[in-house]
């Protein structure tokens, strides 16, 4: 059965499937152009240009100082764990206990856990195409295999029950979304949700819900899945919400029958997540901060609004406008055959770069860009008029 | 082939295999103990006393308050890979560039990477046993299998290239070793070492060597398996050598064949590591922190004296003396008939924690537990002390 190893590649078979971004090579030839003199503005970066909140920085600078530098409890620091259970209480009227909540390095280590915790080899997963890529790549590594469903305008680039229902086959294992979606920007409705979450809990499937965006949020206040079922695993970060992406602090909130699970493997796959960082993150959850955000969220909608009638008026098509994340998914099929090709033209002619749309799955990649809108306001509209003046021609 | 959902386990079979550090239950009776005012010398640790050096407390303090917490590359901050280049130049005299390095979140994300990138679902790795539990789990996360080679005081509790040889199968794809081991302290001679390496390439397998212990050596200088080969994974970290556990900075060597596989894996599995404590690992590796390491090894090289003497002196053999890390591997066979009741024991009457052997694998596990020198000479002396009146009875 097993190949003799000289005829095998050294590699894993894993490492076919699990690519690398495609828009590290934007990044790289952005830098390129810049070392000549160029000036480029990237609206290609998941990253917020926001920084960390002061007060956040100093808790760290005081842990650090203080020599709390050891590790901690695999699940991660008592206090930061009972903050985010408080957040779930003040934010959601939800009781989450503090042993149902995972500190994770990022959401990757949520990610990480929840899946090493529930997917054999050959299980699938259905997922939203276009999607966020290492949703995919996470299931691959695991030996699990990723069943992406086609999704578009029509549902606002999400799943539905009635697509979890349709797509639900003999190998399907659970259902993975993500609301606010990377790239597209658009929620889920609460009750579509709900929906979502029964019919792959009537089909004995689990369903893990991506809410890293969620407090990023335009069209009314945010929502969590654990408001429909406790049984469900939520992955969310401090890094989109507080400006910590370099931080690398994430939670996964895990239903009861996992939790031995869970904390077994976060033992072994890697210890503890990093203390200071925990010391940070534990500083985010306070007042002062969620002013912070309410202040970004209302920046980051104004620059939506900015990107959404900006992009049309140059000839993108936007048919659903995103309503939370700070991303536009725009649909580029009436100015250029191949994204691809557009990313390279407006990166080298207009020196904006953006993400091709064949980072985030198959279905009509080759159609659409992603834009992020992690660049101030006169940088968008900047990036607008050198994209009009090159797509005039 | 798929078992119908609603008669499966919702966890994924790995988790059977994947179990909890039993130390950690030691660690809870241990807080139990203290919360009932006794007082516990805890020798069960993995974790140096000594903290953080003050320039790499500055370092991390600098990079957090100029707002350097935003992502980096994948692979890490290019002055971090530099300077972990330089110094197998300077250390070795090796030649390792830095796109061979691989900064990960802890020594946990170099094995992640390398086994993600080479361990096909049931290719065995050889390992020895006993060994760290965490690199069987992890083989078993990506679907691989542990192949335990049982290892005794005759080889120092180290693999050989006869015990490679010997224990080589049909599904063996390599050899996984780590040297000085922890639970046992033991080196791998470099010329055994060698002939491991090559005994694995004659066979087309791959070799991973664990070098995070590599600097805490007491009977020679470092040494580094990249002398033998620069076609090996090598796992390493800045937790041990620069008491800088909790900040969660490892890396790899990477063989050039594996380093696009190795980057796209971080990309999708983790995205980049902490950027404070990536600062603070920069830092480092200067002239002022290695002397700091110079003393720490010195004080090791003390406990350990003190600590093969004392328990010697109560009734535990140590067959073999560690020549590095700070643990000390005894055979406790003739006080106890299991080493988990003689833990309880010394925890219950001596107020000692310590690490029962089968947290190492299964080979005489019953007969043996871990002492870590991880605690200063008073208490160290102090936990012989009490142990012996224990142990008289």
């Amino acid at each position: 059965m097993t190949k003799p190893l000289t005829s095998r590649s050294r590699l894993a078979a894993r490492t076919e499937d699990i690519t690398p971004f495609r828009v590290v090579e934007v990044m790289e030839r952005a830098w390129a152009l810049e070392r000549t003199g160029r000036s480029v503005i990237r609206l290609c970066v998941g990253e917020p240009d926001f920084g960390t909140p002061q007060v956040v920085v100093a808790a760290a600078r005081r842990s650090i100082e203080d020599g709390i530098v050891h590790y901690t409890s695999s699940l991660g620091l008592p206090p930061l764990r009972q903050a985010i259970s408080d957040y779930y209480g003040e934010r959601f009227g939800l009781e989450v206990p503090a042993r149902r909540i995972v500190v994770t390095t990022g959401a990757s280590g949520a990610l990480l856990l929840a899946l090493a915790a529930t997917v054999d080899r050959d299980d699938e997963l259905l997922l939203a195409d276009p999607g966020y890529p290492c949703n995919r790549h996470f299931l691959r590594t695991f030996e699990g295999r990723p069943a992406p469903v086609p999704v578009g305008p029509d549902t606002a680039y999400q799943l539905t029950a009635d697509l979890v229902a349709g797509h639900w086959g003999e190998a399907t294992r659970g259902v993975l979304a993500a609301t606010p979606s990377n790239p597209t920007g658009t929620r889920i409705p609460t009750a579509d949700l709900a929906a979502i979450v029964s019919t792959a809990h009537q089909r004995g499937g689990i369903v893990y819900v991506d809410e890293i965006y969620g407090e990023l949020v335009f069209d009314g206040p945010p929502t969590s899945v654990l408001s429909s079922s406790a049984d469900v695993f939520v992955v969310n970060s401090c890094s989109k919400t507080f400006g910590m992406t370099g931080w690398r602090v994430g939670w996964l909130v895990c239903p009861e029958w996992a939790i031995d699970a869970v904390e077994a493997l976060a033992q072994n796959l890697y210890i503890a997540p990093p203390t200071p960082s925990q010391w940070a993150a534990r500083a985010a959850f306070s007042p002062e901060v969620w002013d912070v955000v309410a202040d970004r969220r209302e920046q980051f909608r104004v620059r939506r609004d900015l990107l959404v009638e900006g992009l049309r008026s140059i000839g993108f098509q936007v048919p659903v406008v995103p309503t939370g994340a700070f991303y536009v998914y725009a649909d580029c099929s009436a100015l250029a055959s191949d994204s691809s090709e557009l990313v390279t033209r407006l990166l080298d002619q207009a020196g904006v770069a953006v993400t091709p749309g064949n980072d985030f799955g198959s279905h009509r990649a080759s159609d659409h860009v992603r834009f992020s809108t992690t660049r101030p306001l006169d940088q968008l509209t900047e990036a607008l008029d050198r994209m009009a003046r090159v797509l005039a021609h």
